[in-house]
Protein backbone atom coordinates (compact mmCIF):
# COMPACT_ATOMS: atom_id res chain seq x y z
CA UNK A 1 0.00 0.00 0.00
CA UNK A 2 0.70 3.97 -0.48
CA UNK A 3 0.01 6.34 1.62
CA UNK A 4 -0.72 9.92 1.63
CA UNK A 5 0.33 11.40 5.26
CA UNK A 6 -1.72 14.79 5.42
CA UNK A 7 -0.02 16.89 8.39
CA UNK A 8 -2.44 20.25 8.71
CA UNK A 9 -1.01 22.76 10.56
CA UNK A 10 -3.39 24.56 13.06
CA UNK A 11 -5.92 26.92 11.04
CA UNK A 12 -6.89 30.15 12.08
CA UNK A 13 -10.53 29.33 12.84
CA UNK A 14 -10.93 25.24 13.87
CA UNK A 15 -14.80 25.16 13.57
CA UNK A 16 -14.63 26.44 10.17
CA UNK A 17 -11.94 24.24 9.03
CA UNK A 18 -13.76 21.74 10.53
CA UNK A 19 -16.87 22.48 8.77
CA UNK A 20 -15.39 23.01 5.37
CA UNK A 21 -13.05 19.80 5.73
CA UNK A 22 -15.58 17.13 6.91
CA UNK A 23 -18.21 18.19 4.80
CA UNK A 24 -16.55 19.76 1.48
CA UNK A 25 -13.30 18.44 1.55
CA UNK A 26 -13.43 14.73 2.61
CA UNK A 27 -16.51 13.95 0.22
CA UNK A 28 -14.43 15.42 -2.68
CA UNK A 29 -11.57 13.82 -1.66
CA UNK A 30 -13.42 10.26 -1.45
CA UNK A 31 -14.16 10.44 -5.39
CA UNK A 32 -10.18 10.13 -5.93
CA UNK A 33 -10.06 7.02 -7.77
CA UNK A 34 -8.39 4.25 -6.36
CA UNK A 35 -8.64 5.95 -3.01
CA UNK A 36 -9.11 2.44 -0.29
CA UNK A 37 -8.64 3.82 3.34
CA UNK A 38 -9.08 6.96 5.31
CA UNK A 39 -8.16 7.76 8.63
CA UNK A 40 -8.45 11.35 10.18
CA UNK A 41 -7.04 12.35 13.94
CA UNK A 42 -7.60 15.04 15.86
CA UNK A 43 -4.43 15.64 18.39
CA UNK A 44 -3.67 17.29 21.18
CA UNK A 45 -0.45 17.80 23.18
CA UNK A 46 0.34 14.83 25.35
CA UNK A 47 0.57 17.64 27.88
CA UNK A 48 -2.15 19.48 27.71
CA UNK A 49 -0.44 21.76 25.16
CA UNK A 50 -1.88 22.91 21.48
CA UNK A 51 0.86 21.34 19.06
CA UNK A 52 1.33 22.85 15.82
CA UNK A 53 -0.08 20.05 13.93
CA UNK A 54 -4.20 20.05 14.20
CA UNK A 55 -5.34 17.20 12.10
CA UNK A 56 -3.38 13.96 11.00
CA UNK A 57 -5.04 12.38 8.03
CA UNK A 58 -3.79 9.13 6.21
CA UNK A 59 -5.01 8.36 2.44
CA UNK A 60 -4.05 4.70 1.14
CA UNK A 61 -3.86 3.34 -2.22
CA UNK A 62 -3.19 0.17 -3.48
CA UNK A 63 0.41 1.12 -5.11
CA UNK A 64 2.51 4.45 -5.67
CA UNK A 65 0.85 4.23 -9.31
CA UNK A 66 -2.57 4.10 -7.81
CA UNK A 67 -1.74 6.74 -5.87
CA UNK A 68 0.07 8.59 -8.70
CA UNK A 69 -2.73 7.71 -10.82
CA UNK A 70 -5.47 9.13 -8.47
CA UNK A 71 -3.71 12.50 -7.99
CA UNK A 72 -3.68 12.58 -11.71
CA UNK A 73 -7.02 12.32 -12.73
CA UNK A 74 -9.86 15.12 -12.48
CA UNK A 75 -10.79 14.55 -9.46
CA UNK A 76 -7.69 14.23 -7.56
CA UNK A 77 -7.32 18.01 -8.99
CA UNK A 78 -9.75 18.87 -7.78
CA UNK A 79 -9.23 17.72 -3.97
CA UNK A 80 -5.78 19.31 -4.24
CA UNK A 81 -7.31 22.44 -5.31
CA UNK A 82 -9.67 22.82 -2.72
CA UNK A 83 -6.95 22.70 -0.02
CA UNK A 84 -5.87 26.59 -0.37
CA UNK A 85 -10.11 27.15 1.05
CA UNK A 86 -9.82 25.61 4.15
CA UNK A 87 -6.46 25.10 5.00
CA UNK A 88 -5.27 28.47 6.41
CA UNK A 89 -2.44 27.32 9.04
CA UNK A 90 -0.53 25.69 5.96
CA UNK A 91 -0.27 21.52 5.30
CA UNK A 92 2.96 18.92 4.91
CA UNK A 93 1.98 16.32 2.27
CA UNK A 94 3.96 13.21 2.19
CA UNK A 95 3.91 10.53 0.42
CA UNK A 96 4.85 7.48 1.95
CA UNK A 97 5.45 3.77 1.81
CA UNK A 98 2.91 1.87 4.45
CA UNK A 99 5.71 -0.88 5.53
CA UNK A 100 4.03 -2.13 8.26
CA UNK A 101 0.02 -2.13 8.98
CA UNK A 102 -1.43 -4.49 11.50
CA UNK A 103 -3.56 -5.47 14.49
CA UNK A 104 -0.97 -6.32 17.68
CA UNK B 1 -10.03 5.10 19.18
CA UNK B 2 -7.16 6.50 20.38
CA UNK B 3 -4.24 7.20 18.70
CA UNK B 4 -0.85 8.38 19.36
CA UNK B 5 0.89 9.98 15.92
CA UNK B 6 4.99 9.72 15.68
CA UNK B 7 6.64 11.79 13.46
CA UNK B 8 10.65 10.89 12.94
CA UNK B 9 12.84 13.44 12.26
CA UNK B 10 15.46 12.69 8.97
CA UNK B 11 18.36 10.78 11.14
CA UNK B 12 21.73 11.19 10.92
CA UNK B 13 21.83 7.55 9.62
CA UNK B 14 18.87 5.74 7.92
CA UNK B 15 20.47 2.65 7.51
CA UNK B 16 21.63 2.21 11.58
CA UNK B 17 17.95 4.03 12.37
CA UNK B 18 15.60 1.27 10.13
CA UNK B 19 18.06 -1.66 12.03
CA UNK B 20 17.13 -0.31 15.46
CA UNK B 21 13.60 0.53 15.12
CA UNK B 22 12.84 -2.52 13.48
CA UNK B 23 14.23 -5.03 15.34
CA UNK B 24 14.43 -3.69 18.68
CA UNK B 25 12.26 -0.16 19.48
CA UNK B 26 8.96 -1.63 17.84
CA UNK B 27 9.34 -5.43 19.43
CA UNK B 28 9.53 -3.16 22.57
CA UNK B 29 6.48 -1.31 22.02
CA UNK B 30 4.63 -3.96 20.76
CA UNK B 31 4.42 -5.36 24.07
CA UNK B 32 2.31 -2.38 25.79
CA UNK B 33 -0.68 -3.24 27.19
CA UNK B 34 -4.34 -2.06 25.09
CA UNK B 35 -2.26 -1.49 22.18
CA UNK B 36 -4.16 -2.61 19.47
CA UNK B 37 -3.06 -1.52 15.93
CA UNK B 38 0.36 -0.44 14.37
CA UNK B 39 1.06 1.16 10.67
CA UNK B 40 4.56 3.07 10.14
CA UNK B 41 4.66 4.57 6.71
CA UNK B 42 8.46 5.64 5.38
CA UNK B 43 7.99 9.00 3.52
CA UNK B 44 9.34 10.39 0.71
CA UNK B 45 8.71 13.93 -0.78
CA UNK B 46 6.14 14.04 -3.94
CA UNK B 47 8.44 15.88 -5.98
CA UNK B 48 11.43 13.78 -5.21
CA UNK B 49 13.28 15.39 -2.31
CA UNK B 50 13.84 14.53 0.90
CA UNK B 51 11.12 15.51 3.66
CA UNK B 52 12.28 16.76 6.98
CA UNK B 53 10.10 13.75 8.46
CA UNK B 54 11.52 10.01 8.29
CA UNK B 55 8.68 8.08 9.28
CA UNK B 56 4.99 8.12 10.59
CA UNK B 57 4.31 5.65 12.81
CA UNK B 58 0.52 4.97 14.05
CA UNK B 59 -0.43 3.29 17.63
CA UNK B 60 -3.86 2.86 18.62
CA UNK B 61 -5.97 1.93 21.39
CA UNK B 62 -9.24 1.39 22.29
CA UNK B 63 -9.67 4.73 24.60
CA UNK B 64 -7.44 7.90 25.55
CA UNK B 65 -7.71 5.94 29.02
CA UNK B 66 -6.58 3.12 27.70
CA UNK B 67 -3.70 5.10 25.91
CA UNK B 68 -2.59 6.89 29.40
CA UNK B 69 -2.63 3.14 31.34
CA UNK B 70 -0.28 1.75 28.31
CA UNK B 71 2.22 4.69 28.43
CA UNK B 72 2.45 4.24 31.84
CA UNK B 73 2.91 0.58 32.26
CA UNK B 74 6.83 -0.64 32.60
CA UNK B 75 6.12 -1.59 28.88
CA UNK B 76 5.42 1.67 27.96
CA UNK B 77 7.95 3.58 30.31
CA UNK B 78 10.24 1.82 28.59
CA UNK B 79 9.48 1.99 24.80
CA UNK B 80 9.64 5.76 25.90
CA UNK B 81 13.03 5.51 27.19
CA UNK B 82 14.00 3.68 24.38
CA UNK B 83 13.53 6.83 22.06
CA UNK B 84 16.37 8.90 22.48
CA UNK B 85 18.63 5.46 21.67
CA UNK B 86 17.80 5.50 18.17
CA UNK B 87 15.84 8.93 17.45
CA UNK B 88 18.82 11.38 16.42
CA UNK B 89 16.58 13.47 14.18
CA UNK B 90 13.96 14.60 16.62
CA UNK B 91 10.84 13.11 17.37
CA UNK B 92 7.04 14.76 17.39
CA UNK B 93 4.43 12.76 19.36
CA UNK B 94 0.83 13.47 18.92
CA UNK B 95 -2.23 12.03 20.92
CA UNK B 96 -5.28 12.15 18.68
CA UNK B 97 -8.78 11.25 18.68
CA UNK B 98 -9.16 8.77 15.75
CA UNK B 99 -12.17 10.46 14.19
CA UNK B 100 -12.89 8.51 10.91
CA UNK B 101 -11.52 5.06 10.07
CA UNK B 102 -12.90 3.29 6.83
CA UNK B 103 -12.51 1.95 4.07
CA UNK B 104 -13.62 4.20 1.18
Amino acid sequence: MYRLNVLYNQPTDPAAFDEYYFNTHIPLARKIPGLRHVSISKTEGLDGSTPDIYLVTTLDFDSKEAFGAGLGSPEGKATAADVPNFATGGVTMLGAELVTEDFN
